[in-house]
């Protein structure tokens, strides 16, 4: 029989309370034969305040035994900026090798964009997550004084491009359109931007029913406002990739209903399923935060784990909600939670 | 007598096109007393076919005694990406030090955006110009190999931070709304971000009647698009200036119309003023271009000289312009030149 051993990681803000919507529905969707496991972490600002730690190798041992991960939202502004980022999510993505980062764009029907004119919008973006200037290198000399000096090294390598460039000429592939975009800035950073662009060049030859194209990031941003109809899949690097994903999810109806998965393809480690909006602490606790996200994170999880049918349930469910919403009384975090699991359970 | 004495780089593709209405503009506004000395350079694809120079010590030489310096466009497909833009554009803005790329964006009154609903839009990026991942340093080792890696080196000083951030914080206090953002990423790039946001709070208690606000970048992408309204003054690094500029021309009428200086406020070097479009070649010679980025640019060239009253004019008059244009029949670059020639006059 069929089990998902599921690690879950509530964390800060509203995390909780979208977490637990997400595995309402995950609960609702998945066949009777299939066993779920649940097992509840503590990561974030609490865990750090009382122990110090963000996440320890003990912690990285027990979260492996996993099939997958749902994380809410981990952030805190009592925490210095980037203790928990770095500390915790981005240690999580690099420990795991969670070198594909998803965040797919859809303009569902009814929902609200800041763009004119309602365009056509549904885009996959293929983040690389465990290279670039997200490394952790560099260093200051001179701190506080008028003579101090930063750097921050970008690290990029053939084996950290190639992997990521083919897993997104894949999906391209899979997709009607059979379009990829690789977004760089080789014409300023030329080492890294070379050899993502040869890479590129060179998978591609693999996939020659894939149609290509190469856009500066800067373009890709006026592109992005201009016309999001041009784009089914885009490749890019890990900075390049937190900056534009932040834009497409502001265009496709906002941090409320952008999902994200955190992959390591290989199996090797588990993947990592999150909402890509933070812990939101301002509306935390008041039932105000919408799960759709989570839920969308949730569906991403299950296509992984390769339950296809159940997490196209949940994307529907998430489609007809929105749509519904339009006009309609604002309802809670719970109720929301409520509507899409009777929905998707089918 | 007063007398400006001006280098003209028309460039590539439209460059030639834009900067000859530019300079028909400056003619027309400037007061009868002031004599105008032109020299045409010939810088960009052509000359580097020609000679494979992009931008040599004598050159620089010349440019030196200019007192400002328009540059229509740089940038042709028959040259390896990178090749001008660093050679010429980057070597130009690093050799004069113009650490304050200045690119303003207002959406006049008719003019298209891709948001809905017309938003207030009206603020100064101040993009630092000489520092961050523009630098060119890093390098590649086992090119070409399934080994190779590539890095890219942001380099920061407390000596470069500090003057454009004190610019940033003069140009915001000279503004009805004395509001200042910082852009940055610090909680990912923890050495140059606290660089950063260290200096940006120093310098801060000279202004203690700008209110400040500090922004990811990532979040600066979604408010672009959700509430551009929000922001007056901007400053921000020279990488994510590039980005988030280019976002904020896409929303407020397009790169035809977005204008930028490249500034040595302390007058060692000429500044150089922009058109934020590239040369566009698909459209080169055929009189379609819009002048007017380029002609706002003339007016930021002559308020850097001090001509304060001629810049206004010049913004009155493609505001203007712009407004007729709705529902009109289009002009070619060369009408649109000269309409906007005769109303800057006065
Ligand atoms: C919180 C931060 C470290 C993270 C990132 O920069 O990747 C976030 O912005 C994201 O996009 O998941
Ligand atoms: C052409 C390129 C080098 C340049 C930059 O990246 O600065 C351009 O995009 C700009 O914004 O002026």
């Amino acid at each position: 029989s069929r089990s998902i051993n599921l690690a879950v990681i509530p964390g800060d803000g509203i995390g909780q309370e979208v977490v637990a919507q997400g595995l309402k529905v995950l609960s609702a969707v998945l066949p009777q034969d299939v066993k779920l496991e649940t097992k509840e972490y503590d990561f974030g600002a609490r865990r750090y305040h009382a122990t110090g730690e963000t996440l320890t190798d003990a912690d990285l041992e027990q979260l492996k035994q996993h099939d997958a991960i749902l994380l809410g939202a981990i952030g805190d502004p009592s925490v210095p900026s980037g203790v928990l980022e770095r500390g915790f999510l981005l240690k999580l993505r690099f420990a795991f090798d969670h070198h594909v980062n998803l965040r797919p764009s859809k303009l569902l029907p009814g929902v609200e964009t800041p763009l004119a004119g309602q365009p056509e919008i549904d885009f996959v973006v293929v983040r690389e997550g465990t290279e670039g200037p997200y490394t952790g290198n560099g260093g200051t000399i001179r701190g506080g004084t008028p003579h101090a000096v930063a750097t921050e090294v970008s690290l990029n390598t053939a084996f950290g491009i190639e992997r990521v460039v083919r897993d997104a000429y894949a999906r391209a592939q899979a997709r009607p359109r059979k379009k990829l975009a690789l977004v760089h800035k080789n014409n300023v950073l030329v080492h890294a931007g070379h050899l993502w662009t040869d890479i590129f060049a060179k998978v591609g030859e693999e996939f020659p029913d894939v149609t290509t194209e190469y856009m500066h990031v800067d373009a890709a941003t006026i592109y992005l406002v201009t016309q999001p109809e041009r784009f089914d899949v885009i490749v890019t690097d890990n900075l390049f990739g937190d900056i534009i994903t932040d834009l497409a999810a502001a265009i496709s109806g906002g941090i409320g209903v952008a999902a994200s998965g955190n992959i390591n393809p290989s199996g090797a480690f588990p993947s990592m399923f999150e909402p890509v909006h933070g812990s939101a602490p301002d509306i935390a606790g008041q039932g105000k935060a919408d799960p759709s996200a989570t839920v969308l994170s949730v569906a991403l999880l299950l296509r992984h784990l390769g339950y296809e049918a159940e997490a196209a349930r949940i994307e529907e469910a998430v489609s007809v909600d929105l749509a519904e919403r339009v006009g309609a009384s604002a309802r809670t975090t719970d109720e929301i939670g409520d509507a899409l699991a009777v929905r998707a359970a089918g």
